[in-house]
């Protein structure tokens, strides 16, 4: 999407042809920074550190990374070691064992002098078909906003949690990429962004991409949504997913579920952007069952922004002397989701919505 | 409650017998700093910064706000100067009328010569009404632990939103009260304390004083109780109200309602710590009608805290051209709301329970 009027990608090739280019997202929203990849260390980095994140993005990132890889050497042992240190850089994101999986199966059927190369063109070609994956999300998405708009002059006004926009994807992001096809489409349309603690990626990165883009926003923080909803402030709700079970459990960004219980208590609509990529269709129910990602504690005893001279700056909230906890995740139980809003239409958060849309991941019914 | 080992106040009288001094809240829980009230300015402000905060403590403020303005002159033009002064300064908190209307009837009654002494004297009996009052919810919510713990050796795990502890009142709290007092006889317990977005009350207030006490705690975001109530590590729940309504709704820091509806999908027990004097009998449903403060923006989109040197600083953490929205308070239906700990027992959230403990505010029935 845009940026001061240009479009970007958050991933890219540079001209060289094998160093990887990406948008470094922990100097946003204060400063708009690229960064350079340039081996497999530099890829896992990345994905650690959060300078990229969002499942779609790390799985396109993953997959440059195994291309760096194979660039230096190869080998069987060489292809295994990077699948193993891109696995262990996050453990929630389904999509970074999925483009590891997928790297490596393509990669084991060449013979190591077509490795590089190959590996080069399967990591364009996932990072394009997340593209066309989140295009086809925007339009069903389009479809659901269009019908709660109803032709009114009011702006629709949806809730957004974390980020799932095209900073967390290659491009158009997944829940936010229905708004802005909505907006481009001159559909009335205002967000409001929880701030997302404890990382704040709906302020810093929500908020700019919007902002950038131009669509209408407010920044709320996360203990605010459940008012406005109670206050007819919200039309509807949309967020990404880290994990979708086969059940349609959502695992996505801690106060996800929170902000599903309001929704269901005031019959706001809650949806979720799922591209088939972040499906688990080994799982079944996820409550209690999705390993939970526990976090370093100092991004809730702290917090980095702007200090009064323009310098980003690291404060301290908590007393020196109190313990914190850092829950990444929860899980939002089907029964709270309205509708899952995948690249192939939208279903019905269930086993029986997602076969629809999915059969070739479910088994047979035997035959009456 | 205890700071360094030694029991402290939030208010009391100079030895002067005139200036009143208070703990600068603005501070912690980096610096623990006093202040010193001199007039009716130095109370206003104190209350409208939030160098005081809580609506018992703003109460008694405000009844030392009208002593202070009394000691330099006691006209009844002085007297409604004060009022409209003080009662100008929060909008939701009860606590700060009730003590303004309480202070003013009291003192219309008496000659312009003992308008000044009698201030005091009624601003102390306040103040000492306040203290009692919670050691009365400290008792009754006592039971309720007690209750819930079941003699185990586990520690209790209680939730905890915002602060209405001893830094909200005169001392003891309100929702920490029956904490302090299990603590201290012997019931094994361990909050789990919100941060409380966007002033960190829980952060930096709550997290002080269980520290300062020695009750085990654990900071977290206020995303995060969804999950820790989904997966068993919360037994119950217990917050404060600036304002509950004569039907049980109780309005309190924004996020409180979230909460409430997590504890109910989880059949945790919600319970609120309710001083007679917080009720407003005169309202009977309180979602949609319980005004609700909006608050500057600055505080959603900047944050205060320890910098890297050891000063406070505020930094910035949404993008400049963001707008953002402050709402400081949502009221949470009585139909989430286990019980009500009050002065006079514990009451169901209900206009049937609340009569049947202050049957004086409410009509009697017909008879037969």
């Amino acid at each position: 999407m845009k940026v001061q009027g240009k479009h970007w990608r958050t991933i890219w090739l540079h001209d060289d042809g094998a160093s990887v280019g990406i948008l470094d997202q922990t100097q946003l929203p204060h400063r708009f920074e690229t960064a350079t990849l340039t081996n497999l260390a530099d890829a896992a980095k990345a994905i650690q550190t959060m300078q990229v994140r969002g499942a779609p993005l790390i799985g396109a990132t993953a997959a440059y990374g195994v291309a760096l890889a194979m660039g230096a050497g190869a080998s069987d042992a060489a292809l295994e070691e990077a699948h193993r240190v891109l696995l262990a850089t996050r453990p929630t994101a389904i999509n970074l064992r999925w483009a590891l999986d997928d790297m490596a199966a393509h990669l084991r059927a060449v013979p190591e002098a077509e490795r590089a190369a190959t590996a080069y063109a399967r990591a364009a070609a996932i990072a394009n078909a997340d593209v066309a994956q989140n295009e086809a999300i925007a339009k069903h998405g389009l479809g659901l906003f269009e019908a709660a708009q109803r032709g009114g002059a009011a702006p629709l006004n949806v809730l957004t949690h974390c980020n799932a926009g095209w900073l967390a994807t290659v491009d158009w992001g997944t829940a936010l990429a229905p708004i802005y096809l909505a907006h481009e489409s001159g559909l009335p349309i205002h967000v409001w962004v929880d701030e997302t603690r404890p990382r704040n990626q709906g302020a810093s990165l929500t908020a700019w991409e919007l902002g950038q883009h131009g669509v209408p926003h407010t920044v709320i923080v996360d203990n605010a949504g459940g008012h406005l909803m109670q206050s007819g402030e919200v039309n509807l709700c949309i967020v990404g997913s880290d994990r979708t079970t086969a059940n349609g459990d959502v695992c996505n960004k801690i106060g996800t579920y929170l902000k599903a219980l309001a929704a269901t208590d005031n019959g706001v609509p809650f949806y979720v952007a799922v591209p088939g990529t972040s499906i688990d269709w080994t799982m079944g129910d996820g409550v209690g069952r999705i390993p939970i990602e526990e976090r370093d504690g100092a991004e809730v005893a702290s917090m980095t922004g702007l200090d009064e001279k323009g310098a980003l700056a690291t404060i301290r909230l908590t007393p020196a002397a109190s313990p914190v906890r850092n829950l990444a995740f929860d899980v939002t139980p089907a029964r709270l989701v309205t509708g899952l809003i995948t690249e192939r239409g939208v279903a019905k958060a269930s086993r029986q919505g997602l076969a629809a849309l999915y059969p070739e991941h479910y088994p047979k019914e035997p035959a009456g």
